[in-house]
């Protein structure tokens, strides 16, 4: 139902309707609500948020409920939407703001207090300050000097985007800001927020400051918040159910599970500031920032086995408290301070995460008189052995997923043959495909920012088209689209290159070498405990065999209904953690020549036990995903006998498993798409 | 000359024959190098030690110097042939002497001074106090308990060699010193050798002991030496030349550029602990121990680029002194201390080798007002990278130990047959490949010890043939020979395995696997930068593909005419070194077959820049030794044509090169051993 062009009536009227609904909440409060929902991504379903004011609104409260919200969209301004760059009185006040806290410059991570790559609007403090919209980078602001650090993605990003007579550019890895401070703070006080900060990440910082002469100051009210006038709200999205059958265990199964676990090493209590750890252990999901469905919170779990939440505690709709085992409570956010004081004055030894625990945990559980272990998250591991539900759930959305994506790239073919009917640009591209995806059941929105490179664009590894760069296809170039989905029951990744017009023999030899190091790690056996690390040349030596190499890793870990990236697991030079049954990660090797096309090829796959009754116990992956490789692309002659075997097995999975679920245009692009490689174009 | 045979004449005599070659030396001097020579390995030439007497001794003078030392040879008793198992009284006079210095206990490590694979008779305190043989292993002894443990290799060993009603067996990895300590010493005091630990070592035992609530001493004087009233001499062996010819740079040269790289890292100086990275920066060689012709001693490397060699000086011969560059000193051992001091008191930071120093230097160093930096040895990297005639001298000897392997190989062929005349067995065999060896131009020893295993035996990594354990050949199993010689232009390590008989298709089929593993291996083509880790799998992928792995690295470093053994590069899951130009390492990947047979292939391959105008610079292998593989253990259908064109590449090398240098039978069975793979038995 869309009830968006309501006019509001005024708030007498919604006080009535709020009476008359029995909500128990006066106008300020929905105003309140309001403000938190417009601080959240919109979301799929655009009225689900009207489950934080009425458990089931009548139609006249929903209609006016929505008018409220468009009326303060209208008017809401948050200081985001002003550049790129941003205007340049934001760091002179920042400046002001450090001199009257006697500090000579302040840190502004990208970071928010949970380390993730998705943050809020009210934490995108980097963003406001210097109008760099990147996913990574980092801000130093002394009172004469500022630089900004972003890695190699982003080096043109920020020179189109900060006023460059304010920022020195550097890059994050090679001339890292631990140098740049050595060099100019001096003997100065140098200003951070232990909330945006890990342990590890701190040290390093603290190194830098000595080696200069200079010292660290703990802000815990963040300087750039003060300045910040209209800062959004914090996001307030509902807690949603995350039903047993895709979770696969009861939240209480789990948590007995967390805290024997903890009891076991010696530990009292453990701070979860991983969101998607809190969600894992809840079986819960929400909607506070893109793509990746978590509610924002820290919790606190004690070796007994209680578990407290704290978070904007509206989040927690009635359905949703029921849903919680009773071992669970559910505490406002500023109640966590005093609770970890308590835990910790009774001398407990307290597991903060290192990955993403925020450095003020450390600080507060040793002032209390506890012990901060700086450790793994106790549940990241867990969480990345999924269970045969999630697994089961992992397989069945990436059947929905790969029907819509066969569907694109059937529309695709058609659409962009040189003579077709229909113009395809990457944003035309990109939003087709979207709509494909909705149709799928169960979607929820996108996994991630869709990647969409035509011919030069497909060689940024992290493109994301704009109407600035938005490129129209033409004949002899590659399609590179990078998508993925949010499903009740799985998260989807995937990556397929299509050949636009007839491809050219240098870009079917390196597809084809991307094609060989991606079926040499689909079809790896390998003994139990193994790690990403050395699995990663697999991928990489059909392409090193032509001089040839990519710069990034070849696999990342995927959640169930969670994060498209998740650790701990990993294919990369730097994936040390074994690999066990359970986990998901991506196999995408790529080749990128810059400048004129890119390659990648991305499946998931879920890593399972080899019982063929091997000498050793051995793992081996199974591919989730299901789409067509472009064929097209494929030089049949540089395949093994094995690997036309894999290829041709995989594309007869694919056509027999989602042939039931297209359309006849489709399924017969389908039957053409998938057929053996030996039968030749 | 053999002078082994004639009596010794009485002292008067040699002090005549001493003063007409004006040696400036007494009886009592020659007995004194004589105790030394006798603790020092036979060496390739037996009279060689003679130079530490005189320049150029005459035939009367080296008479009576052999039969000199043929008499206290005859008399000498060090203890260590007692057993094994070592006499009881040994642990109790241990104990006695450990409670007179109110210790606790005692740790008694495999290592000596220089953490090597192979020490010297007077180090082997292991050996002396427990009857234990093995080359790596440690003891703890308290005041009523007592422990050794040893790794996967030597669980059989131990039980055999270690008095078990004194000694609890444990496993080195599984079940750690550590933890013993913390369930046995309680609030004792745990005395250790400084000169037998290093730093990142000795930490790992103080928080062992720490956890138990005790504390550490250490012992400068070792207890073991206390109680072993008849301990052997320090090893006594000329030093000797590594000509520029061989070693194609000069010592001079690479002083400087060692002390640059100091002053460069801000470092005043570095300790030397490891012998060969003494021998490569002063272009010398020596004889203190078994296989690796190193000379035992330490050297400071100070930033303006001077060196002062610290060692039993009569082992500097005049042409050594002569040969070594004005900038080296050498003094004896006793002066080191206070040198250490000299630097140390001027505040000097000094570096001490991580991985080969004894943390007495630290402890010395920082007493004394300096800084210790414990971190690389700065030769390692350097040393690791041959220069091109060292690349040369490798190649060279590769040659020539390829035409000696061939010999032995061919000679096992004939010998070896079912009806052969010759009956062969582990130990006749090793003994027959030793001849070939030596007749191998510039053939100075073993580079190890040959593990010579036939069927069962084949399958135990680390075997040692011995009267006890020796195996008759027999047909339809397999043989494993790993040998490796010591020449002046390079060191050879090489592992062949050959069908005796008819082999059948379960050993051929991991044999291929192991064969693709190698070739996989040694075919590839890599990045800049890459690791051995990054590399590990390549050789492992086809025995994955099996089910099977095999339990060891898949390739070390060697040294040039130095340890076989050598880092810091490997190819293994814990190399974390990138490979460079000019490092040689093994590619020895492996199966076994416990109770049965073993498989390994073992060549040395040497990393070179590959010029075929590659996108990116790239690395690649080329392989030094030249042997043939036993093409009747390969199944030619299991291979890919790449594979196959590896491999006829390969022998085609090895016959077009070796042929010349072999007998006319060697020659035709080469010819027949090297055919291509695909024409068949």
């Amino acid at each position: 139902m869309n009830t968006a062009s309501e006019t509001y009536a005024g708030d007498e009227r919604l006080a009535e309707l709020l009476a008359r609904a029995r909500t128990g909440k006066s106008v300020a409060d929905v105003g309140s609500v309001v403000a938190g929902v417009l601080a959240a991504p919109e979301g799929f379903e655009p009225e689900g948020w009207m489950a934080l004011v009425a458990d089931r609104p009548g139609d006249e409260l929903r209609r006016q409920l929505a008018a409220l919200k468009g009326r303060m969209a209208a008017v809401a301004e948050d200081g985001l939407e002003a550049g790129p760059p941003a205007p340049a009185w934001r760091l002179k006040a920042l400046r002001r703001e450090l001199a009257a806290r006697g500090l000579d410059g302040f840190v502004v991570p990208r970071a928010d207090e949970h380390q993730g790559e998705s943050v809020a609007a009210r934490s995108d403090r980097l963003k406001w300050l210097t109008g760099f919209g990147g996913s990574a980078g980092v801000a130093l602001a002394l009172a004469d000097k500022a630089a900004i650090f972003v890695d190699g993605r982003y080096t043109l990003q920020v020179e189109d985007q900060v006023r460059t007579a304010d920022w020195e550019r550097r890059h994050l890895i090679d001339e890292p800001p631990s140098d740049w401070i050595a060099a100019n703070l001096c003997a100065g006080r140098l200003g951070y927020d232990p909330w945006l900060h890990t342990a590890p990440d701190l040290e390093k910082l603290a190194a830098a400051v000595g080696k200069a002469g200079g010292a660290l100051a703990a802000c815990e009210a963040n300087p750039v918040d003060a300045v910040w006038s209209n800062r959004p709200a914090a996001p307030l999205s509902p807690m949603r159910i995350h039903p047993l059958e895709h979770a696969g265990r009861a939240s209480d199964e789990k948590i007995a599970e967390i805290a024997a676990a903890l009891a076991e090493a010696g530990r009292d209590a453990a701070v979860l500031s991983d969101p998607a750890s809190i969600a894992w252990l809840l079986n819960i999901r929400g909607g506070d920032i893109p793509d990746t469905p978590v509610s924002l919170g820290f919790a606190l779990v004690e070796a007994p086995g209680t578990v407290t939440l704290f978070t904007d505690r509206r989040k927690a709709t009635p359905e949703v408290r029921r849903w919680l085992p009773d071992c669970v409570a559910v505490q406002p956010r500023e109640a966590m301070a005093g609770a970890i004081d308590a835990v910790a004055a009774r001398g407990a030894k307290i597991v903060v995460d290192a990955q993403s625990g925020p450095v003020w945990f450390a600080s507060r559980i040793e002032a209390a008189g506890g012990e901060a272990v700086v450790a793994a998250d106790p549940c990241a591991l867990p969480r990345a052995c999924k269970n045969a539900a999630e697994i089961a759930g992992a397989r069945a959305a990436h059947v929905r997923d790969g029907a819509a994506l066969a569907a694109f790239l059937a529309w695709l073919d058609r659409a962009a043959r040189p003579n077709g009917a229909i113009e395809v640009d990457e944003l035309s591209a990109r939003d087709k495909l979207a709509e494909y995806r909705r149709e799928a059941e169960g979607y929820r929105g996108g996994s991630f920012e869709t990647i969409s490179g035509f011919g030069p664009n497909g060689a940024v590894v992290h493109y994301r088209a704009s109407e600035r760069t938005n490129r129209r296809f033409e004949p002899g170039s590659l399609y590179l689209v990078d998508s993925g989905g949010q499903y009740p029951d799985g998260t989807t990744d995937v990556t397929r290159t299509v050949a636009i017009g007839e491809p050219d023999d240098d870009q079917k030899r390196h597809f084809t070498a991307v094609l060989k190091g991606h079926i040499a790690l689909a079809a790896a056996r390998f003994p139990e405990n193994t790690s990403g690390a050395q699995l990663d040349a697999l991928a990489r030596a059909p392409l090193w065999a032509q001089g040839a190499d990519f710069d990034h890793g070849t696999g990342h870990g995927v959640g169930s209904h969670l994060g498209v990236h998740e650790g701990p697991q990993r294919i990369s030079k730097t994936g040390a953690q074994p690999l066990k049954p359970g986990m998901i990660v991506s196999n995408e090797p790529g080749y990128y020549r810059a400048g004129a096309w890119g390659v990648r090829i991305e499946n998931l796959v879920a890593v399972e036990e080899d019982r063929s009754g091997t000498e050793r116990p051995m793992l081996r992956f199974s591919t989730l995903t299901k789409a067509p490789i472009d064929r097209r692309l494929v030089d049949a002659g540089a395949l093994t006998e094995a690997e036309e075997r894999w290829l041709d097995a995989y594309h007869a999975d694919v056509r027999e498993t989602l042939t039931p679920l297209v359309d006849a245009e489709t399924a017969s692009w389908l039957a053409e798409a998938t057929r053996p490689i030996g039968e030749g174009a």
